[in-house]
């Protein structure tokens, strides 16, 4: 039968054939997770994202959510779903399950992930604003924080979201303004407004826990006053029994071009003066902590925008196989029986091009949950801070290439439906249209972009971007031994050689009067160090394909096999001569960027 | 102010300084437009684009069309504008005052086309449509036919629009089925029913006439045997008052992504046997009378998108400079105020980006614009033909290519607008949904690549695709006299060089074993040569912008002309390396796309 959402093929094998995540359970922390533990996660998982969560996709899209007097109703068919995914303990996958949950790999929760996200990411926003709520209170609240809320936030029983944004606080959050006064008993009353805040109000659940980003009276200016504080919807008593309503109220949602399924909230807090929360964390570290769930985010919204692209591929594919529609362009008569899309070589570019960017995005996200799993296992804490900064600098890759890449498949996938794609009867639209605020949020891509070259690029000295690429140097040390793929093996390791100068040339233009040029390039070198992120992993593939090949798999596995050598032969051959050509852009370094004045834009 | 919609000074630099347009008032045929008319109809097309067209565009999203038992409604404000915009004229601006038009220069509609398209292009397609079908008359009818009809569709008293697709028939109308046969009395019955039909059914005019493809009973199979039929919603009594129903029946519209304001139908003909039509033209011969319009429609479709590209552009340009958002990378102090989005280099890129891109597509829809002005105008046959033949290169590269960057253009214009973008607060992202169809409809963009590598490229035995590059090449041979250009005049070289390598290489594989992998190129293909298009096309403006500024202009002139050598600087010197890396890579040639099987695709 054909597959949605995900191709469990793929899935597998980048689980068990590339990065061969079985291995993690030999530790003790993971010793539960045998390969049939593993294969047994990912299939409910799979038939609860396809019989559940993808059933109710498009009808949710349609319903959207409703505001109505500070009140926020989600789709109707969210409640039942919503219900499921608690039940089976999907929220907290990977965390202690003192507190509800897990305990599983991230490498495993992300191909769950994969599924859930694909079927229906607007409904999975809440899952995730409650789980990164909630890792905020495990990471930096108090033994009385986290008794009172954890395990009700792991467990789904109440929700979570984070407030950060304000009106004329987005990008630069140091410009925030919403105020905490502190008050004799120790909480503080918290004044202010917050917008875009998804899950901010709901009707799926009795309380929200809002971490709240906010100044107390007297802190230092920008980014360095900011605070974090734990603000419920209802005051919790001190037997975790619901108490008062704490004047926090939803004013309103966004009308929004995707995603409608999730509400997108403005947020009035201590409108009446009555809003109190606690300080999560130390006084003026708001910022650092929210650093830290910054990559769990990150991940998370790659995660999304590839699993868009992921179920896209698989719909056009599809598709491409069933819809007849011209003839072969090697037909010799005029009575030519006309032939599936998939035959035509313009739609099996394009066809292609999507897998080899959804196997290079699955291998890369997939390899970021292992590292973060090896960070958890690993005894050296040398080697936990090598994997760590390999994360670190993947990070900007994962969230703003990833994303970037996936909107553009999920607009391939509407071409190949022709006008069908841009009609509601089919997913496609609305993939495209969920996918777009994927490129925005959590950091617009842009701001990943000035994090790669600006933070990632120098972190430890340089030393974590060397690591990355010496990585990507092994596979191709080990690829070099297979006569088969000698061709492309030259060709990646001339495009890494071109990267590393890239890297240092940029790296340097930024200590110098050059930065402002450096950064114009910001976003351009995101794409070079994404590509060759791609490529790479494609090239990992097709070695393992190749070892595999060679033990005579069954037909099926060796088509599958034999799939994953041509997308890594179609990437490096017709994308890196492009990513080649972005990479002498940059080193040409023209300045019209910098040099053009504001007026000469025009438009006045 | 700031402008919006599209850069008049932009707009008044292409038609007066790049093509000096009001030298085609020379000709007797354009007499009455000199420069004083053509910047009338620029001001006046510009007013009521933005007073009227444009203070609906949201509403009439939001609103969208509705059906009710075959009645279908048009957004209420639509009525008011329609009214407008008929009384103006300006259905049939460049068609013979006899039956209703205005007989102007293209170049100088396509300018009016920009503003209106920009401003609210989903209204425009109803009047786009109507003109189209009002040309097959003229082109195809017979002198009663247009007797009948043609000054009521010029005028807009009474709407068209185009019956081709068919469920199973889309890309491929060699397989439609709808039938025509022929009665006593000369008039065929036609039974049949299609999609995808825009104001296929509208309650904006008291008559809609629908040419429609169907096959004459007995006729040859596939294309050869489609007939092109005048089919009247309402029939026509020969005094050309309004007589009976025409069994043309619409079945419902479609739910769309975006366009909501033009209603997409299903329509149903002769579904109680009473659908009669008229032969529009000769018997078997309705593709090639389509084909006649193709021209018209696609460069139409191009100028849509490219108008959203240009709306978006201004809006995003509007809002960097307002929004304050981050600090200066070069700010010194902690206190550094923060400042406009269009401080930052990434802003910046993003922005310059979209600015040479819309130059770029704007001189290149206006010069086919102007190219189809010298057609009519040209005494000698040979020039006739050589601007024609330019005409049928530029096509698909204003129809395909331009789409396709245009579509990336909206989503740029998204960019800018952070989390603001995503909501129907700003225009940003209904741009971006409606632009979409842009590259699908008038034959999806994949079609449009393989016009131009299998029809285009050798058309008139290649000569018209010379015909090409050598204008490219006189602008380059004025550049070269230039110093400040001299850089980037050899680059552009290069790159047309490399083109002429590439086009030949591949025209040679489409008559050889490689036609396959030939075609699989088709749409790099496309690319490259759109980017050269652009390159010239700002490389023209540069030459142009070099002379003007030896004149000691006015300060505000001379910032414009300034970024016009900024965005030709730009775009040659950070796109044109990826455009070679795209040749270098059609050239190289790789196999994959081909030789991949279909069950190597996955997903099964």
């Amino acid at each position: 039968m054909a597959q949605v959402v995900a191709d469990r093929r793929d899935v597998d094998f980048v689980l068990h054939e590339q990065l061969k995540v079985e291995n993690l359970s030999r530790h003790e922390r993971f010793a539960d997770f045998g390969r049939k533990t593993i294969d047994l996660v990912v299939s409910e998982a799979r038939n609860l994202a396809i019989k559940e969560l993808l059933s109710c996709q498009k009808e949710a899209d349609e319903q959207g959510c409703t505001f109505e007097n500070g009140t926020v109703t989600v789709p109707q068919s969210f409640h039942r779903v919503y219900e499921l995914f608690r039940q089976g303990e999907w929220i907290a996958m990977c965390d202690d399950p003192k507190w509800g949950g897990q305990g599983m790999p991230s490498t495993v929760a992300l191909a769950a992930n994969n599924y859930f996200n694909g079927a229906n990411y607007p409904f999975m926003l809440h899952n995730i604003l409650s789980h990164g709520a909630g890792k905020l209170v495990e990471c930096f609240g108090t033994d009385k924080q986290k008794e009172l809320f954890l395990k009700k936030m792991y467990t789904g029983i109440w929700g979570g979201s984070m407030l950060l944004t304000e009106p004329e606080a987005g990008s630069d959050l140091g410009l925030l303004t919403t105020k905490a006064v502190k008050n004799d008993d120790g909480t503080y009353s918290i004044v202010g407004n917050k917008i875009f805040i998804s899950s901010g109000e709901n009707d799926l659940v009795e309380n929200i826990i809002h971490p709240v980003l906010a100044r107390i009276e007297g802190a230092p200016k920008g980014t360095a006053g900011i605070s974090l504080f734990l603000v419920p919807k209802i005051r919790v008593n001190d037997d975790g029994s619901l108490g008062e309503f704490n004047d926090v109220v939803c004013t309103g949602i966004e009308e929004k071009m995707g995603i409608h399924g999730s509400p997108t909230c403005s947020m009035a807090l201590g409108g009446k003066g009555l809003c109190r929360g606690t300080l999560l964390g130390k006084e003026n570290r708001g910022m650092s902590a929210m650093f830290v769930m910054m990559n769990e985010a990150r991940l998370h919204v790659g995660m999304q925008g590839f699993s868009c692209a992921s179920a896209s591929y698989l719909n056009a594919l599809n598709y491409a196989r069933q819809r007849v529609q011209g003839k072969s362009l090697t037909a010799t008569t005029k009575d030519a029986p006309s032939v599936p899309l998939i035959s035509h070589p313009d739609i099996r570019r394009i066809l292609l091009t999507m897998k080899s960017y959804s196997e290079g995005m699955r291998s890369t996200l997939f390899y970021v949950g292992l590292l973060e799993d090896m960070v958890r296992i690993s005894d050296s804490e040398e080697d936990q801070r090598k994997y760590q900064g390999l994360i670190d600098v993947l990070i900007p890759v994962a969230k703003g290439y990833i994303t970037d890449r996936a909107f553009e498949m999920c607009s391939h996938g509407v071409q190949v439906f022709g006008g069908y794609g841009f009609t509601k009867e089919y997913p496609q639209e609305q993939l495209l249209r969920d996918c777009k605020i994927t490129q925005i949020y959590e950091g617009t891509n842009g701001i990943q972009a000035m994090d790669l070259l600006g933070r990632k690029l120098s972190l430890n000295k340089g030393q974590s971007f060397k690591d990355l690429l010496d990585e990507v140097g092994k596979t191709i040390d080990t690829a070099r031994q297979i006569k088969e793929l000698e061709q492309i093996v030259l060709s990646l390791e001339k495009t890494v050689l071109q990267l590393k100068q890239v890297a240092q040339t940029l790296g340097e233009a930024l200590g110098s009067e050059n930065i402002l040029n450096a950064y114009a390039n910001a976003h351009p070198f995101l794409d070079v160090t994404g590509d060759v992120i791609m490529a790479w992993m494609l090239l990992w593939r097709a070695v393992v394909a190749v070892q595999k090949i060679e033990d005579k798999p069954k037909k099926k596995d060796l088509e599958f096999y034999d799939g994953q050598l041509k997308s890594a032969r179609f990437f490096i051959n017709t994308v890196l001569p492009v990513t080649k050509g972005k990479m002498d852009a940059i080193l040409f370094s023209d300045t019209a960027v910098v040099d053009i004045s504001e007026a000469a834009f025009g438009g006045k």
